[in-house]
């Protein structure tokens, strides 16, 4: 997606980028906080929606770095040590365990006493998180250190200080090069590159009306700006939408103060496809332009195979998850650009497939996790947190980044412990005030209220599943969640499943009756989750999974685990029929970037409208790229089995297509692989050991050339 | 203190004087989250503090302002409405309760609709904590406002938001007057006003040293500055300390690099006498000046008396208060520039008794108590997290101020959670790795450790009956904490009274067993909060009080308590004699603010140093200036009986003075007291009731002309 050539802000995204390859830092790199940077960037990208005109913060509580930091770290010096030195804020060495108390800081050298002693940089900043380089002969900053903001606190027995953030590790973490301290970490930006209009045209008067021809992202340009006044810009991601010059119709608005010129390029980055520029009297406008504003990771991924309908499909969600990629991913390129923890476990699982793992889902980990205390759910919604969970055990099987897991660990025993307040006295996620049980937008009502939904039970099980096994592979034990987790996971069949029915029912009411409405969400997660012996499995199939009676699921969100469930059942060639006709019905309706609800049904003006608005339906929404999941996952049959792919299968399965053919990233490189005439071929990095999987064989997988 | 003439940030300034003395506004006013700028502003100036040239940060954990706050109110409109409207930061407007949603803020004004519903304006800002100012013919922003940054959990039934901070109750909350948005909360900064030092020279060649006649604080400003390079300023409270060029003799000393011209003004204030500027090679300094920063508090208290070595003491007192008075209080002009909850509670003390009460002393308890989660003692001393619930009930006494105790009162639970969560079995404060026991900087080392001092069991007992007085006092009931107060209270003298010594023992022992150490802190605060009979309290005052044999304190700090103990006993002259000697003692060495600690055998050098360094000790700390509070407290004898001077005492005792007159700030105006041929007058605001005690006989005070 980005060409060195055209990138304006080189320095620093290069920087980046060296940093997404390498997994371990020789050299010095900046450090911070975890997850400071990625929360502070990322509060102020949720707080770029607007909505009607007007900025439109978040609805959950938001938490801010911390302004003071301690990194600390173990030295034994035979001599004086000189290291070239740069922070981010007010900084303050120590030594412990030294007798004199240290220099201040007063250049951009310090020079270390020998000895056996503790290193305590202290740094203060506020407004930006604080951080620090350091670069000698033996001391440097990097994946050594630690971090901790709980002061002397934290230097008593028996408290583990997380591991620093490295420049190496968080995309938006401070970048790994430094040069005397002349490259900030706050100084960060996506880069940028220019892009013209497929059309532009001026209507109604002096209104400017332009198509960029597919959906796009990025800071608008106004081209020979004159006079003194408001320009208002109406954005759309259909033409309708930008038409529309109702205030409470299109909802994607804003004011913006004419400087006349040559050339003004707003301020904040938007996404769209269609702008309608309306200058208000005294003030015109010649034209527009942009700036593409651009996710600064590299395709890795690719998947091409013998239908052209398909290849299409990918490519577009290719852009759907680029243009959904920002300093964190999002949930949807033009209305909410929110960060939404379900949404987001999919985006992951979707990068992992195009970009590789770069940092992205490690910052918006952070970001969704925020801080202490916890006084609501993730997004407020019950299964948002749970998914956060299955997210952090499903980043580290990707990448092996188990630095990650000692980084969020208290955090993810404090958001467990505000679960855990809130369960019924059976220990059960009962609906509560305050908690939202989203679980999809379904066509009818889904009858979450009044009692324990076996969906929402069954996502507590994984999450603390995932929880005592991050604990015991960063060595604190299963610190009693496994058995929680067990008695909770052996309740699920008797509890909810009806014997009328023959699948498991919604929801247990408070009276210890079963709720008289079916769904598919906890029978389609019962299969893939193993739930069910084998004939409540053919009963759960027959019943609900086959059975058109059952409430259809509307979303590509839901669709993605609906779609999961089928490949995991061998019937590839049912979930490309599938595709093809939800994926290319998009496209049918001239789908740049997929969106966040497709209902063949609805033409016209309701094609468009979602949520009471006529316009608001996000066109270009993160869920509705799953394709590039499903395709790498499997159609490619690319999985990994060991945390960071130490181990992993390929199994393609094409599904009844000709031939196909494609990349999948993994931390260690790409993995290749080949479908062609009956005989598959793969590829993988050298140090991962990969099996093939075809026509009933298992062979190894050779190192890649 | 401050003239208005000379004053340089005059609009500010004067907008924060107005709101100091309106204790409810009429108008709007900004709102912002109870005690975030105080914490913000406190953060930086805690900052600001140098040792050894470079920056040196706090050793507490640090908390950072909320970036989104919900600020809230229930309105019933009986016509739109319209505001004039200003915000820090994004802002959304909703309306609870109203079916359709609100349009955006696209302009300094906003139409309300009509209806009964819940205003709720949300404001995001990352780095500068959000505000917002709404003035509208019912709809104004103001102390019914609400503030709560959990979001929609705030909305749940049973959780209570605490009032918005307003820009009439904290000094360093946003200013009360806003014009079209015009005056932004964030731009506040202290006064400032030129002055000249006394004298200067040219010493050592090229050197620049200045004497400006008494201790000051400000902005540094070089005349002449010519070259390019680095110029080194060292700062001292004394002679020597200024001459001393040592790197690590002279703590305060920076590097500033030449910006030539005719005046450079520095970007940090420092406090300092004496400033000794020392240009690098090819840089020259032809003079310097200052402009005096100045905290924006008008003295309102006032003494005199028949004996001018005590008016002076009174005086100088009084700018040494004033000199650690800044955005918040600090400990000292020069050195930490910390704040202490243990030395911040006397100068809220003395603050009562000189500008009354500003929002100051509830800025610096806001900043004190930081955010949660807890994780430290405040200042890492137990004794200094006792202190602070006993300044917050001495808050509401001197102040009435209500609203604070609702706006701090969870953090108060939170912090006693955390105390509590570290008592030993026996629920008793003991000896804890981390926990720092203070008391006092006494001249043989306290025994501490491997046990439960007395001292900070009293001090736990006053804590919980401070937090269970204010959880009463805003109807909470009192959750369980006099009932262990009452407990541990009935410990005091079973467990540490010594029949051999006839007084209560510092330490009990692990092993069951009293220390040998005989300290005066538990005996002189057992006095104070009547723990003894009458038998044992004769011991105390015979065996410790009186008994020269006992270590003596040396600290102004722990004399402030020493001498309130004799003044509660009635031995005003005594006290006096004290002062005479000890802060008399300090103006015989020069003094123009009083010191850190004071011992008359110190001579020369042995005058300066502390901490191991030879200009250690600070000259000019908060806590020397406890006459002022004695003075005005048990010299005046003004006392208030409830909250805020509802009801007050005056009852003088001159301690064999000839005469004695002064005045006595109250939030409802000044309480006059003049005792003079043996006839006592007072006079007091017109709302409150004061009782006159003098010769026996006590009589109602009439209002003041």
């Amino acid at each position: 997606m980005v060409s060195d050539r055209s990138l304006n802000n080189c320095g620093i995204l290069l920087a980046a980028l060296i940093g997404f390859t390498a997994t371990v830092q020789a050299g010095a790199v900046w450090i911070s906080y975890p997850g400071d940077y990625a929360l502070w960037r990322g509060n102020d990208l949720q707080a770029r929606r607007i909505e009607h005109g007007g900025g439109y913060p978040v609805f959950w509580p938001t938490y801010a770095p911390h302004p003071l930091v301690d990194f600390r770290k173990d030295v034994d010096l035979k001599a004086p040590e000189t290291v070239e030195l740069a922070s981010e804020g007010v900084c303050r060495i120590m030594g412990l365990g030294l007798a004199s108390p240290m220099p201040g800081v007063v250049s951009n050298r310090f020079t270390f006493p020998a000895g056996k002693y503790t290193v305590v940089a202290r740094v203060y900043s506020q407004g930006k998180p604080p951080a620090i380089y350091m670069d000698g002969p033996t001391v440097k900053t990097g994946p050594s250190w630690k971090a901790d903001w709980r002061m002397a606190a934290a230097w008593q027995k028996g408290v583990i200080s997380p591991p620093a953030e490295c420049g190496s590790a968080g995309r938006l973490a401070p970048p790994t090069v430094c040069s005397g301290g002349e490259i900030r970490p706050s100084q960060f930006t996506l880069a940028t590159r220019p892009a013209e209009p497929v059309a532009q045209k001026r209507i109604r008067g002096d209104h400017v009306f332009a198509d960029f021809g597919r959906e796009t992202f990025g800071f608008l340009r106004l081209r020979g700006v004159k006079g003194k006044g408001r320009i208002r810009i109406v954005y759309g991601e259909s033409e309708p939408e930008a038409m529309c010059e109702d205030f409470n119709g299109s909802d994607q608005w804003e004011y913006v103060d004419a400087e006349p010129g040559e050339e003004q390029r707003l301020k904040v980055s938007r996404g769209w496809r269609y702008v309608h520029v309306i200058p208000e009297a005294g003030v015109s406008v010649a034209g527009v332009a942009m700036d593409e504003e651009l996710c600064p990771l590299s395709r890795v991924g690719a998947f091409r195979c013998s239908e052209e309908r398909l290849n299409r499909i990918w490519e577009v969600s290719a852009r759907t998850l680029e243009l959904t990629t920002r300093e964190i991913y999002i949930e949807g390129a033009k209305r909410d650009r929110w960060t939404w923890s379900g949404d987001a476990r999919q985006s992951y699982l979707m990068g992992y497939y195009l970009f590789g793992e770069s940092g992205l889902a490690r910052d918006t980990l952070f970001y969704q996790r925020g801080g202490d205390p916890v006084v609501m759910h993730v997004n407020q919604i019950m299964d948002y947190t749970f998914y956060w969970f299955l997210s952090v055990r499903e980043y580290y099987l990707y990448t092996g980044d188990r630095v990650f897991l000692e980084q969020v660990y208290d955090r993810m025993v404090s958001l467990m412990d505000f679960a855990i307040g809130r369960l019924d006295a059976n220990g059960r996620p009962h609906d509560r005030p305050g908690d939202w049980m989203f679980i999809d937008w379904a066509p009818e009502t889904l009858h979450n209220t009044g009692g324990v939904t076996s969906f929402e039970q069954m996502l507590l099980v994984e999450a603390l599943e995932a929880l005592a096994y991050v604990s015991e592979t960063i060595g604190r034990g299963d610190a009693g969640y496994r058995a929680r987790a067990a008695k909770l996971r052996a309740e699920i069949v008797p509890l909810f499943w009806s014997e009328e029915k023959g699948a498991l029912m919604h929801l247990l009411k408070d009276d210890g009756t079963l709720d008289a409405q079916l769904t598919r969400y906890p029978n389609m997660f019962g299969l893939a989750s193993g739930y069910f012996n084998d004939a409540q499995r053919e009963s759960v199939l027959k019943n609900v999974i086959f059975n058109d009676a059952v409430m259809k699921i509307q979303t590509p969100y839901m669709r993605f685990y609906e779609l999961e469930a089928l490949c995991r059942l061998g019937l590839r060639k049912r979930v490309l029929d599938e595709v093809r006709a939800y994926w290319g019905g998009m496209l049918d309706e001239g789908a740049t970037s997929f969106w966040e609800l497709y209902n063949p049904d609805e033409k016209g003006a309701a094609k468009y409208a979602m949520y009471g608005r006529p316009f608001g339906k996000s066109l270009c929404h993160a869920w509705g790229a799953s394709p590039i999941y499903l395709f790498g996952r499997y159609v490619l049959g690319v999985e990994p089995t060991k945390p960071g792919y130490a181990e992993y299968v390929v199994a393609p399965d094409l599904g009844g297509l000709d031939w196909a053919e494609g990349v999948v990233p993994t931390p260690h490189g790409p993995i290749t692989v080949s479908v062609k005439g009956g005989v598959a071929t793969a590829a993988g990095p050298a140090n991962c050991t990969g099996t093939l999987r075809w026509n009933g064989k298992a062979v190894r997988i050779p190192p890649a050339k």
